[in-house]
């Protein structure tokens, strides 16, 4: 069976503290904290094997927390190839108030550190070793402080290489990048897409990106849902929109996203399908993540019941 | 030369975020992070050595922060006595907002994990063979979930029968556990003070916790400056006030506390001074503490030009 190799250039050590609430300029109790392995890839593989499909997390780990992400992840059973890097690997504290009036939590996101150019190397070894043809390679997140555009093309180059299809969820300039490196999906979420193009129209944004070089673009729109656009030149062409329908959701959106990248990426590798139903499976994925209250995790009985409240257009 | 043994029950890796702003709800990059081996009783030790008092940190360790932590003491050169505990040492996260105008931190303090009955006796163990005749043993900060009345006060009173003089500086019922186990010196804030005695009024709370059985009280009260309450039954008697005169100090607040337990100690611990002199160089030290960027730390040509500064009464 195809695999998911799901790449985190910028891991992080994900740390989630419930607090009655949070108001700045206070010094508050920690009601509980629960931390576990994340970054967006690291979502992403957790989210591929919930949906019954095999995945390989590739991604960094040093210092304190790099060992603690390390054991984490072979607690969970979770398959990884973890490059050991000089660099402390980063947290991320999201702080989740009990208001019951569905306040956001509160993300506090360190940059992480910088990769030696023998580290940066030995992470697109490790996908150079592990995808091939079939399989789908996933690049997620963030990147290390410093990471040029030749470092992070030269991944996106590593994983094409292998016969594996491409996807990237990433931001800011990056996202440019990996159009311009040929990645053959890309998810941004509008607020990204609008940003990486500078363009207000997703239509425009997308044009902009596909003639860089991108192919299939997938734009996420929180609660109003996904469009999916095709690959190709010239005006993008919509190949569906889907939508959640039905009462609003409550829950966690944090790596909502993720599982999004996830049901596409395992769309992708396996037999080919109609993209309108490819979409319609992230929604419901997607949802299916907001109703866990940690991210990374779905349930395949919420993705099944969800996916009947999904309307395609 | 005498010794203080700075005790912190509930030690905690210290992490500061700088951000531009800190908006509930949002999703944050934090600017910079830097972290330390932190605590009350840590910062303490720190502070006496910077006073050129030599000082040893009793504590615990556990887990991957706690292994940082350890690191952290031993590149500081501080000496450290840190029991091995199988819970992990708690971070507790500082946020610190850009803004100009004197934002005030926000604090996420973890709970920490509880400690085993042998665990608890070790740390006691330590004190008892550290510490002696002559000696200062402080005791700072929360104490471990779940904490007794029976362990908090073996506590005292193991530091008690070295021969060493005792400092508290704790919250909650555990500010009158230390009294009723004869501490020589407490050292609470004026909301703390409150808050364990049940009484608003800072001369009925002493004389209660007087009356349990506590020595010396020195209530805190920020910029307006400190009071001793000397030890002794019946109505409290003020021997000093003490308060910094001049413009007010900008600068972080965290620690402060922590820098006058540390000058009180040392003030204990030397050749026996008045103690309105004591008093005046407990609010120059913490004033100092002021004006360093983080907990722990002060300057000794601040302290003698904010000693300067100290009006006592």
């Amino acid at each position: 069976m195809t695999r998911v190799v799901a790449v985190t250039p910028n891991p992080a050590w994900d740390v989630t503290y419930r607090v009655d609430r949070l108001v700045p300029g206070e010094s508050l109790r920690v009601r509980t904290a629960t931390a576990r392995a994340g970054g967006k890839g690291v979502n992403v593989a957790r989210v591929a094997r919930a949906l019954g499909h095999p995945s390989l997390a590739v991604s960094t780990a040093g210092g304190p927390l790099g060992a603690a992400f390390r054991d984490d992840l072979a607690a969970a059973g979770q398959d990884a190839l973890l490059v050991p890097v000089a660099g402390p690997t980063r947290q991320s504290v999201t702080v989740v108030p009990a208001a019951p009036d569905g306040a956001h939590p509160t993300v506090l996101n360190e940059p992480g550190a910088a990769l030696s150019g023998a580290e940066w190397a030995a992470m697109l070894d490790a996908v150079a070793r592990t995808a091939g043809p079939g399989d789908v390679v996933t690049v997620s997140g963030s990147l290390p402080p410093g990471t040029t555009q030749d470092r992070f093309a030269g991944l996106v180059t590593a994983a094409l290489g292998t016969g594996a299809r491409v996807v990237v969820d990433t931001s800011g300039p990056a996202l440019r990048w990996a159009a311009e490196a040929g990645a053959h999906l890309l998810k941004p979420n509008r607020a990204e897409l609008a940003d990486a193009a500078g363009l207000d129209d997703p239509a425009e944004a997308v044009a902009l990106l596909q003639g860089l070089g991108a192919g299939e673009v997938v734009v996420t729109d929180g609660a109003s849902g996904m469009t999916a656009y095709a690959p190709g030149g010239g005006r993008p062409r919509v190949v569906a929109r889907a939508r959640l329908t039905g009462p609003p959701l409550a829950g966690n959106p944090t790596g909502a996203g993720d599982a999004a990248t996830a049901a596409l990426a395992v769309g992708l590798a396996g037999p080919t399908e109609p993209s309108a139903d490819r979409l319609a499976l992230a929604v419901a994925v997607s949802a299916a993540a907001v109703l866990r209250p940690v991210a990374g995790d779905v349930d395949p009985a919420d993705v099944a019941a969800l996916r009947a409240r999904v309307a395609v257009t």
